[in-house]
């Protein structure tokens, strides 16, 4: 599928080119947090290097690396972004060592391969917006063959939550459906058209806003009631685009909280800045994304609601079969398919239940 | 300048696809029954004839048009809505009369050109989405020489306004710069990286958008604190769109209100169905959307705050240059420039002000 470089752009770079998205970005703390310390805990791997940041945005990856030491750091941004990232790292007078290049990752050259590739690339979810399609294809053509990646690892998880939006969501889908249903009656007695054909789409199309779309949530840990999953582990070393195509995998949860309501599961990711085996991290970082009470992100939780949640006690067992793959008319979207089983602690086995999710 | 497709869709058509985009129309009554009245009030023009709805959406208008009694109706839509329309013409039984077609109007081919032209192509302010150019694209290909067009007359108007956003804007500008100034300091101290070269072109961004973003606004009458002129006067069946690219007029407002505040201008049209001269209708209807406490629009009225507000008696006069055009970046969003010059009752004449709104 060929991307359409002026949609995709209209679609998904314009945001980037605010100052103001970018800063929501550079005042998440656990994410400032996690990348400073990657690099300045490991100046070693910085130390006299050339360093590839792919995406620099306002530059801050690109002018850390710079600070650790790095003798050549090439910063490529698509979007005019660039232009304040190069007034950054004049102003910061590391002018001599950055590089801001403006382009894709895609389309720039650059005159030698790189050290390290840093970037901050992921999505909701880890991989919305489908970015790390860029950093791989920036590592095979820019990386050296003993090139580090940061980060060097990436997890997706997955785990059965509770959670009042459920019921939040179902009363809002509810309530618009009353307000069509009078403004079919309405339409009809006032202006002689009757809308009831529409009934149908429209509550589908309502449905899937509400109730199928996963939502952005800040989850905290005691909503998380069973065993969170792994569905995904990922080398950013090795990685193909075709791995992250599809995220297929089956997981079982156990429910860990007695006489509880199972509103949805709670998608989320980490990351982690290990270095290579052959030249490994002094000092590992994880940056997560978990459900947390001080230390929630600007990535929050993906949150996929079932409707209606279900009553569930400790040791209920739950297997989940979970498929995500991106949007025919987005790439950077993703549909997911949902089907789970659960056997009771009691012996009972419940029919399996499949859903439909849109990461929009 | 040449459009792109895919990017026009992305940033443009897309929402029109939704029912509840739609609905939102329909459900507006006095679009809606300014519509009726003005095809069930002139059948006459209706009874026997050709017509063609461009942008058809639900397929409303259409409906209407062979309701009362058109003997073929064309109804064009861009979007997948026209499989809704085609629905909704067979529910009322109106398949034989009303064709839908899927497909820009300014790709697709009728077989027979038309007697009537009716479409509700009105943007914010008038303009905003330029859905007018392919209305005039429409009557240049499909109307025959007698045909009439529904509305046949259109106007923008602009006046003189007080209103509390002003000060709530400029609180919320000034907030989010207090928050900026906060998160360049904490970079500095905590991250090691000197942010304050960016405090100018991020204030630029914000002032864009707080201060300098036309607003949606449904004003009441007595927010209205001084004449309203016309700014345009668009004849629909002769107007071209080299006439509307840019819409320049110099007004003047005297301020009818003692002692108050000018806190900006409120941007507001009408449309007129008055069929054409040689075929009049026998009752002519106006769609207005001036400010109005219970026959507010969808549409509302566009705002344009001045900063800081003016205090202005009885009698003070307005002197306006107004400039409206194209955005470059997105044909269909607009730029104004309005120019004011002040001259007070006491005889005093204030300099003159020069300001830029963009209407996103
Ligand atoms: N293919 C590509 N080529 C160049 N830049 C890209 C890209 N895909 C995404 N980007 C840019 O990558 C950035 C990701 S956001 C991260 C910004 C910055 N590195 C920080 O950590 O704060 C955005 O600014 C986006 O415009
Ligand atoms: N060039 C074009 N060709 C076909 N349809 C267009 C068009 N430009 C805009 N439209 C469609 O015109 C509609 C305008 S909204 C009005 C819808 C309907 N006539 C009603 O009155 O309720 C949208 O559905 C939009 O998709």
């Amino acid at each position: 599928a060929s991307v359409d470089k002026g949609v995709d752009f209209a679609n998904y770079f314009c945001t980037y080119a605010f100052l103001y998205h970018q800063k929501d970005m550079l005042t998440d703390r656990v994410r400032m947090d996690a990348y400073y310390s990657s690099v300045f805990n490991n100046k070693q791997h910085f130390l006299g290097k050339t360093v590839l940041d792919v995406g620099t945005g306002s530059g801050i990856l690109a002018i850390w690396s710079a600070q650790a030491g790095a003798k050549k750091v090439y910063a490529v941004e698509a979007t005019k972004m660039a232009e304040h990232a190069r007034e950054l790292v004049r102003a910061n007078n590391l002018q001599d060592v950055v590089e801001v290049i403006e382009g894709s990752i895609e389309d720039i050259t650059l005159p030698e391969k790189v050290d390290v590739i840093i970037s901050e690339w992921m999505g909701y979810f880890l991989l919305r917006e489908s970015m790390f399609d860029s950093v791989i294809c920036a590592r095979d053509r820019w990386l050296k063959p003993t090139g580090v990646m940061y980060p060097s690892h990436a997890r997706m998880w997955l785990a059965p939550i509770r959670s009042d939006i459920a019921d939040q969501k179902m009363n809002e889908y509810e309530g618009c459906m009353d307000e069509w249903n009078g403004f079919v009656r309405e339409t009809k007695s006032s202006y002689g058209v009757d809308m009831s054909v529409l009934t149908k789409p429209f509550s589908e199309e309502q449905k899937k806003y509400y109730l199928q779309t996963s939502l952005w949530n800040n989850l905290v840990p005691n909503q998380v009631v069973g065993t969170a999953a792994i569905l995904k582990e990922i080398d950013c070393l090795t990685v193909t685009v075709d791995d992250i195509l599809k995220v297929e995998a089956s997981i079982s949860s156990t429910i860990s909280k007695e006489d509880t309501w199972l509103c949805g599961f709670g998608g989320w990711f980490d990351v982690h800045f290990k270095g290579r085996m052959e030249n490994p991290a002094e000092c590992e970082v994880e940056l997560t994304t978990a459900p947390s009470i001080e230390d929630g992100t600007h990535w929050g939780q993906q949150v996929f609601l079932l409707n209606p949640p279900i009553c569930v006690n400790e040791g209920d067992e739950f297997r989940v079969n979970f498929s995500m793959s991106r949007s025919e008319a987005n790439h950077r979207l993703m549909n997911v398919d949902l089907g789970y089983e659960m056997k009771l602690r009691s012996g009972k086995t419940l029919p399996t239940v499949q859903n439909k999710f849109y990461i929009e």
